[in-house]
């Protein structure tokens, strides 16, 4: 029997457990787990330089060096981040809805866990203990499935957990790692219908993409944000510009930050130089259609791909548009129903953008920047959700519980 | 382009249409479609005979010929049922949550329209008009792909639907038809996750296998039911009886009816005969485990396939367990996770069969035949999910929407 059927029927056997857990139980457990990182930061930064040893041999470059590197500091973090789920309500045994029916049945929906959730993610070691603790918290088991470049890292975070698991009630299976990194066993978990409750893959779009293609467990897919600003008519100067400056430079590598700007032409032919010279300041480089080529020759023509894909990167495609129709239009073009902002001082188009943009959330004078669940006030977060199903934007510890139907009768048959 | 893609496409146009429709004019519009399909009767009954011929020439049974009958009683139920999702509240605009956060943005979730349902399902008719008014009512575009064997009486069904809609503001093409009833149609619907947001499978258990192996857009999973109802040491006699009879002889066809009676041997002692008798009144059959032999010649040795698979007939499994926990490890190691009952009148045992079963309904003294979207008092069902993402047990239009963040700020960046 594979290393994952073994840890996956095992890891069904806890889910078991975990379902009638109580929330004290799982709070100790997350503190003991908070306690134990820090007990042993000796060993596991030992463990963590073999990771980045290999990784410098391998010519990897800086930037993921240092997403991949643990110090006392991000154990420290880890450790905080550990308390912080253990002090949020705890979302089992809520029950959602209460109704008696005519014949006298009383029907009650009380979320649950959702069973045994398969992560499949990339480099970042801190991915196994924030979505290790979350699972926990919403009573669910977990296997995790991180990357060849983390490995001697996951494994020795996991060791970790577990022994201080091995002090609580909780059955140390509830948090498991796949040791075993080869391409095959990402694989063979996207078909584990038997044992797997769902799968969510975090990384970079093509782990989400192969995902998504080829798993038949159902999956929480959190994907590219191709986030637009749309600056209306009557948008106030000072707020339009502080928006697209931090919507576009604050942390430009994530999902919710601006990828391009569309202009309403009015606002345009008087703003135009101040909005890029503030990006500009903070080292934008920009691509345009040919309207704003003529208003400023220093913009590059933008390609096709341009408006469509995230650069991820301090750089802007600009457009300017003649009305708030034409930016959603746009928008719907391009878009990635992730977040999408106008700023406007217009009710009426306001509300046909906030109504017409299909999207996990569309904001009005505010920056794209705040779709998370800390700004969104969830406590915390195991990715923004961009498709339909179950969850739609951040999704925090609700978005890993089901539900469930229990029904109280009195001898009630179906007539 | 074939004919599903230019369909997908003008799906997807009235989609955005359609999220931002008013209540009113989705409602006029299933009055007209209900008021088209009396009208048109004589059209439908002489399309609907060809399929009726066809199945006919082709020596289908006549359960199966006369699920896919249409007559005027029936057509007068299909208006009726439009009707009765006019008189439904409209799911769409909601609102779920609104918190304003520390920071001043106020951020509201919104019940939205899932966009664009692809609908895959078998021989009966009445589920084009089931299906179309649903999602039409929860602000949906639907793609109907009906089989080839109730293809004339589908096409007849959409064109008077389409006639209905086209005295609408609605566009005609929010509710379509494949009518390429080849494998390839369903296969390419699959993949379309470009164009199609969510697919519902309804029919066989192999229709839904083969949608959740193969669809890499996301999946609505209407499952099998094999049901259980256990019989505590506790249980009042007539009740007990009363509802095995119900769960298994009332409609015994159907996914919530129960094909496994576990039985405390304590209650056996004393009640096993009067079971028998009341259900052998009903013609039921039995097949059961030795202990159940023991106690009457007249069942026959279950094989594993029996209390693994849905007899879906007059027929039940009947096993003798010692306690409710050897009934919970039956159910864990043979259920599908869908309607499981307990009668009991011991507050332990019954509290916990509720938590311990996993299922999407669980009851207490009454019969797992009401698992469904009428009895739970939704007005309609798309289906009974025994998936735990987005919708578990009976669907109704709910399950058809998703959620939108509406955030409304004064010009908040983020620090």
């Amino acid at each position: 029997m594979s290393e994952l059927l073994v840890k996956a029927r095992k890891a069904n056997e806890c889910a078991r457990i975990l379902a009638t857990i109580s929330t004290e139980e799982k709070n100790a457990a997350l503190q003991l787990i908070a306690e134990q990182l820090l007990i042993e930061e000796e060993f596991l930064l030992t463990e963590n330089k073999k990771d980045i040893i290999e990784a410098r041999n391998n010519g990897t470059n800086e930037g993921i060096i240092d997403r991949l590197t643990l110090n006392a500091e991000r154990l420290r973090d880890m450790a905080e981040g550990l308390k912080q789920v253990a002090s949020l309500p705890d979302p089992v045994g809520e029950i959602l809805t209460s109704i008696t029916r005519p014949n006298g049945l009383n029907i009650n929906k009380v979320r649950v866990p959702l069973g045994v959730i398969g992560m499949i993610y990339e480099a970042r070691p801190n991915v196994t203990i924030d979505a290790s603790s979350l699972c926990l918290k919403a009573g669910n088991a977990v296997i995790l499935r991180g990357s060849s470049s983390a490995i001697h890292s996951n494994i020795a975070l996991v060791q970790v957990v577990q022994r201080a698991l091995d002090k609580t009630t909780i059955p140390v299976e509830a948090i498991q790692l796949i040791e075993d990194t080869s391409r095959q066993t990402a694989t063979e978990m996207f078909t584990l219908n038997e044992y797997l409750d769902v799968l969510i893959p975090r990384g970079g779009a093509s782990l989400i993409q192969s995902v998504v293609n080829n798993a038949s467990v159902p999956v929480l897919e959190t994907g590219v944000g191709n986030c637009h600003l749309y600056i209306d008519e009557t948008a106030q100067t000072e707020m339009a510009i502080s928006i697209a400056v931090n919507a576009k430079t604050q942390r430009p590598s994530v999902c919710n930050a601006v990828e391009t700007i569309l202009i309403h032409e009015k606002w345009a032919s008087t703003h135009f130089e101040d909005l890029l010279v503030a990006l500009i300041e903070k080292g934008v480089s920009f691509v345009g259609d040919e309207k704003t080529r003529a208003l400023d020759s220093r913009i590059e023509l933008a390609s096709e791909t341009d408006w469509k894909d995230e650069f991820l990167d301090l750089k802007v495609a600009l457009k300017v548009v003649n009305s708030v129709d034409e930016a959603i239009e746009h928008i719907y073009t391009y878009g990635t129903k992730h977040s999408e902002s106008i700023i406007s001082e217009d009710a009426l188009n306001v509300e046909s953008f906030l109504n017409k943009v299909d999207a996990a959330a569309v904001y009005h004078n505010a920056s794209t920047r705040f779709t998370d669940g800390f700004e969104f006030g969830f406590g915390a977060e195991i990715g923004i959700s961009t498709q339909k199903l179950h969850a739609r934007g951040p999704m925090g510890l609700e978005a890993l519980t089901s539900t469930k139907y229990i029904v109280h009768g009195t001898g009630q048959v179906k007539g």
